[in-house]
């Protein structure tokens, strides 16, 4: 268990006055004990030695006998296991101190985000009573690498001398911005001192600079006999604190950057710090550095939001409509400058807001005649005629400068733009004016469902959730589903928050929640991959209410129950969404004719970007099929919607007559082309034949089955 | 030591039958020993018992007698101490791994931010050698708490039953969406499985679900034994794998919610999972949940970043001018569609294409009398007249379209408008053509500080830094100084990172390099705090060269220093924006209250917004005293700006001529109002006098100096 016993009595009791050279007198000297011999031991564990154990004098002779020896031998493996025990022990303590320091430094160091200050003085504060030190001191180092340009004018002139100080392993000029200071003696106390002066007592050592500049952990176990530390005549400040001695670590992040310093003072006991204080604390300040990612993510997070927050804020500023283009709207109908009396004046003027020869109530509405800007105001028009704007309190100028942001919001694509955004709105309000749905809704909800259909789209960027998802734009990033509506939706409540375009700004609370909750259902509902979702269970209110005799028992199984009024809401909104489809032949031709080119055109995105064979309704190359297609998605999508709306109510049976008519359209271009097509493989087929029946004549008969020649 | 040692001697061995009720016969039933009498002690440490030593059937004799007790309490004590020593080690080893586990776990979830999944399964792999099991497989927790309003319809409907099964204490469907398998056992294995089915061997036990539900750690000692496991009728997987004790603990996050569930399979030895083993997996799993704070934070940070980014694509769509308003620009002048010859166009027709009467060339230039559209033409003839256009390649449509979105990115507000930024701009032209500054500047250089002086102020909001600061605007907190100027840069540079509107699209890296660099030296220079910072070094340039005889060693001391040419460059770009000072009366007086206008805004804003007194330069109430505050910001100010530029280029005197024309005015109007106070002043004495030697009167001539009533 032990390596050798060293007997050293013969060469000193020898009274030959000759010193074994291995003894020192130095006790001895000090003491006045004369040491004649020893017998001595170490207690191992194995191969660390634990200790050492000495027998001094023999008692009653001159020298320490073998059986002395032999005795000694014996004890030393009890002593070795006491040691050992002890040693045990402390480690047992050590490990359990550092697994302490650990898990308390990561409950706070992830209990919220925060800046490094904070977040290094809440984990050093946590653990304190682990640490076993009077005092500590946290050095924060700028992390600043390069200056701005203006401030390097003078060195690079030469007016100024270069830096020449001490620097960071890193390169960085070590300038210590923020003190954190712990006294844990007697009552504690906790000092911030901002931009410290190079000359306070924490700093002044320079041990702090010297372990930023190295990254070495330093341990002055006497600080009286040090070098560093001689400017220590008295106290360091007017607690009366002595720094008897010293620990000081680097705190070193992830990237291997040195972002502080810590400095332990005055091991509790008195003793100077030991390896395994060093162990604890290089735990701690290791934990520490690394979760610098936090403090860098924080601040990172920061930034992010503050960048979203000012493009955010850009483009409210550049989409709300100024008040020259309000004064567009409003001023040419009045005179009056007073705002009151426009909102009035409005009202009563309200047919003639829109232009002549405008009927918003007809189904049948086209907007190609009417230009963008009418549009806006047959927009607010449908609003004055649902009745909303006073008993809402909307205030004339807000209502059009919202109508006005809203068109501003749509892009100038194909088809998605404003047109499409005014025609759903348009619809809607048909829906519910000249189809009757209105009955089941309350005035907020026929306003809240008006002003989504006409949100519906905006800022659509002419390219469909598909798109946005193998392009991985930020959108598709940010929304799973309904990518697209959830921007739309997302534009629209940016409208709500912005005061001066709120329409909905004189609404209660409540009265605002729900409005939102209704744009959420319809602008969702847009969704065409949701519409299969909600098909059987508006067949089903459809079912059940065509049997009620009477109106008022419709009215009641609806408007009582919220989740048929939103199926309802949400597959009318699926009806506005396709109304082109139900127009006079004249405009459904014309617009299926813009919706088949936006498709073309992100076929080609998916051509060029992204360098996919796009799908036949989105290929150029199949432009011919375009009736054909119109057939398949009158059939299969739309057909369901007006048939039912119309079985519904049979106001809005001019939607599916319109649908119907299309159809009859479509299907005779569909036949004209597939005629053609026929046509085109007829003659290629009898081509062939008379190809064949040619070769079959040249080759004598059999077809030019075989190459080989047949001799006649 | 111990408490007390049990001599279980008597009662047996008395061979009286009676066995001694503290004594089960369970062993020796299974050994065929006969135990006929025991000597007993527990060995303990301190108050926890650390095991039992016990000595059976005495040899020699029918019982225990006092003597061997004696004997025996002296062993006792040292086999408490051996025991004590293999206990104290073990803990040292439990608590030795669970730091190991900390300090691992830690360096891996510090090393990078990422998601939920990687961080669980990197830092279970770097730790799996401390945990001692065979498998572990790691269960991730659905965190969606609220459904989409679509899919609960059906169930409002009463058409699908309402979910009733398991439910985390937060009131979470139980879903496990994804497991981390790892078997540890011979070659080790890693397998993902994402969605995983109910009847997966890591599920079917229902334990997992069991711990997400009520939060327990449960350590199964006994798999074979448990109702929990009767599904294992033999191996759980191809692997040959069979569960024998399972310790699981749920993984918590800092909010308290049950992130996710790990399990650990067989402990390596073969026995069950002690309680140091749940000690040491707690930490653990603590640590993985609370760490669950920066997988959270990434997805916050990307999901910020990607609302930043549409955002910042909205701004660009919004600004970015239009085909439209392009053409505006370029067909007026010509006919041709083609862009190549478009931009020979230009260049013949540079003459025609900024209006009549207008010399950009002059100092005294004044934007008044233009319209905003043919402001934006000047500017774009001004870099056809610096040669830069045909030089570096610049595509008439592109440098049309840059143009007219730095003219959009301008906002309409009181002063610091589109005109004040082409203000800029053609001064800087000015001082490079007619000041005769350009000798020191590439072709390069003189093309980035005109294109820099143009969008210097872009996207302003008509408040200043320090209103920025105050109001802890969102630029105020992304900026820490120079505060518009670091976001006027930014939006520059977004333009440059637009390639339909980047002017600087056909240069080398490296000159774009130099062009950014340029960017950063002329727009941060427009703030006026680094003013006084830069006056010294330009005066000191000015001094070198004024002595120099020959022209070409000031081109050679300027423009073979980069510093120099900064520093003039910095000051170029102060005298362009305060060029309205130097301007011919008629201009000055209407610009100089437009200044005057936005300031006073702000001042409103500082006392309705901010409730606090502006200063008097922003206060409307004090708008007496503007032509005083002219003459101060002209004599502490501009005067240095302009004197020295005529120093240094005799070709600039203009400019300072100008501003010495204006002061005189100033000072006029100054004094007119100096005279009308002091008139005023002057009145209210005299008044005050009368007043006083009124009352002297009434007091008998004592002018009131003392109350008491004199008696003659």
């Amino acid at each position: 268990m032990f390596q050798k016993i060293v007997d050293a009595t013969e060469p000193m009791a020898d009274e030959k006055e000759a010193i074994n050279p291995r003894f020192s007198d130095f006790v001895d000297k000090q003491t006045g004990y004369t040491t004649k011999n020893i017998l001595a031991a170490p207690l191992m564990n194995g191969k660390d030695p634990l200790g050492v154990v000495m027998a001094i004098n023999k008692v009653g002779g001159n020298e320490f006998s073998k059986a002395d020896e032999d005795l000694f031998t014996k004890y030393i493996t009890f002593a070795t296991v006491i040691a050992l025990q002890h040693y045990t022990s402390y480690m047992y303590n050590v490990e359990s101190r550092r697994s302490q320091v650990l898990q308390w430094t990561a409950s706070k160091v992830f209990e919220e985000l925060t800046d490094i200050e904070r977040q290094f003085h809440k984990a050093l504060y946590t653990v304190r009573t682990y640490l076993l030190c009077e005092r500590y001191s946290v050095g924060l180092l700028d992390m600043t690498k390069e200056k701005e340009f203006y401030d390097e004018w003078p060195v690079k002139l030469g007016d100024v001398e270069p830096y020449k100080g001490p620097k960071t392993p890193d390169g960085r000029e070590i300038n210590f911005y923020k003190i954190i200071d712990y006294l844990l003696e007697s009552k504690e106390e906790i000092k911030v001192i901002p931009t410290p002066p190079v000359d306070h007592w924490a700093l002044v050592s320079g041990l702090p600079t010297y372990v930023a500049e190295n990254g070495f952990i330093c341990n002055m176990m006497n600080v009286a006999a040090d070098d560093y530390f001689t400017f220590q005549k008295e106290a360091v400040d007017e607690s009366g604190f002595v720094i008897k001695n010293v620990l000081s670590l680097p705190i070193v992040n992830k990237k291997e950057e040195i972002v502080g310093v810590a400095t332990f003072f005055n091991r509790k006991d008195g003793k100077p710090f030991d390896e395994q204080d060093e162990q604890i604390t290089e735990a701690l300040t290791q934990f520490l550095g690394w979760s610098v990612l936090n403090c860098d993510t924080y601040d990172k997070l920061n930034r992010t939001e503050w960048r979203r927050e000012i493009a955010a804020e850009m483009v409210i500023y550049q989409t709300k409509a100024t008040p020259a283009e309000v004064q567009q709207i409003l001023v040419r109908h009045h005179t009056s400058s007073c705002f009151k009396e426009t909102a009035v004046f409005i009202m009563l003027t309200k047919h003639f807001l829109s232009p002549k020869d405008v009927d918003l109530l007809l189904f049948s509405f086209s907007d190609l005649p009417v230009s963008e800007l009418d549009l806006i105001k047959c927009g607010i028009r449908c609003f004055f005629e649902l009745g909303v704007v006073e008993k809402f309190k909307v205030p004339a100028e807000v209502l059009t400068k919202w109508m006005y942001t809203v068109r501003k919001g749509y892009r100038d694509i194909t088809y998605h733009n404003w047109r499409h955004g005014f025609n759903v709105g348009q619809t809607m309000f048909c829906l519910l004016q000249t189809g009757r749905l209105r009955k089941y809704y309350s005035d907020l909800d026929a306003f809240a469902m008006v002003a989504a259909a006409f949100c519906h789209d905006i800022d659509h960027r002419g390219t469909n959730n598909l798109y946005q998802t193998k392009s991985t734009s930020p959108l598709a990033k940010l929304h799973g589903s309904s990518i697209l509506e959830r921007h739309h939706l997302d534009y629209s409540k940016t409208l709500m928050a912005e005061e001066s375009v709120n329409i909905f700004q004189s609404l209660q609370k409540r009265q605002f929640e729900t409005v939102q909750h209704l744009h959420d259902v319809c602008i969702i509902a847009t969704d065409l991959a949701l519409y299969f979702k909600k098909r059987t269970m508006f067949q089903k209110i459809v079912d059940a209410t065509e049997p009620m005799a009477d109106e008022k028992e419709a009215i009641a199984y609806v408007s009582n129950n919220p989740i048929r009024k939103e199926i309802i809401m949400a597959m009318m909104m699926t009806g506005c969404d396709l109304s082109a489809i139900t127009k006079p032949w004249e405009v459904q031709s014309k617009v299926a004719l813009m919706v088949a080119a936006e498709f073309w055109e992100q076929g080609d995105l998916e051509r060029t970007v992204l360098d996919q064979q796009p799908i036949p309704m989105m290929d150029r190359n199949k432009s011919d099929e375009l009736p054909k297609m119109q057939c398949g998605f009158i059939d299969f999508v739309c057909s369901f919607v007006y048939k039912e709306f119309s079985r519904f109510h049979k106001e809005i049976t001019p939607m599916f007559d319109g649908l119907n008519n299309n159809r009859v359209h479509w299907k005779e271009l569909a036949d004209i082309y597939q005629a053609k097509v026929d046509a085109i493989e007829n003659e290629r087929k009898r081509l062939e034949e008379e190809q064949a029946k040619k070769a079959t004549g040249e080759d004598g008969g059999e077809g030019g089955k075989s190459k080989t020649c047949t001799i006649f």
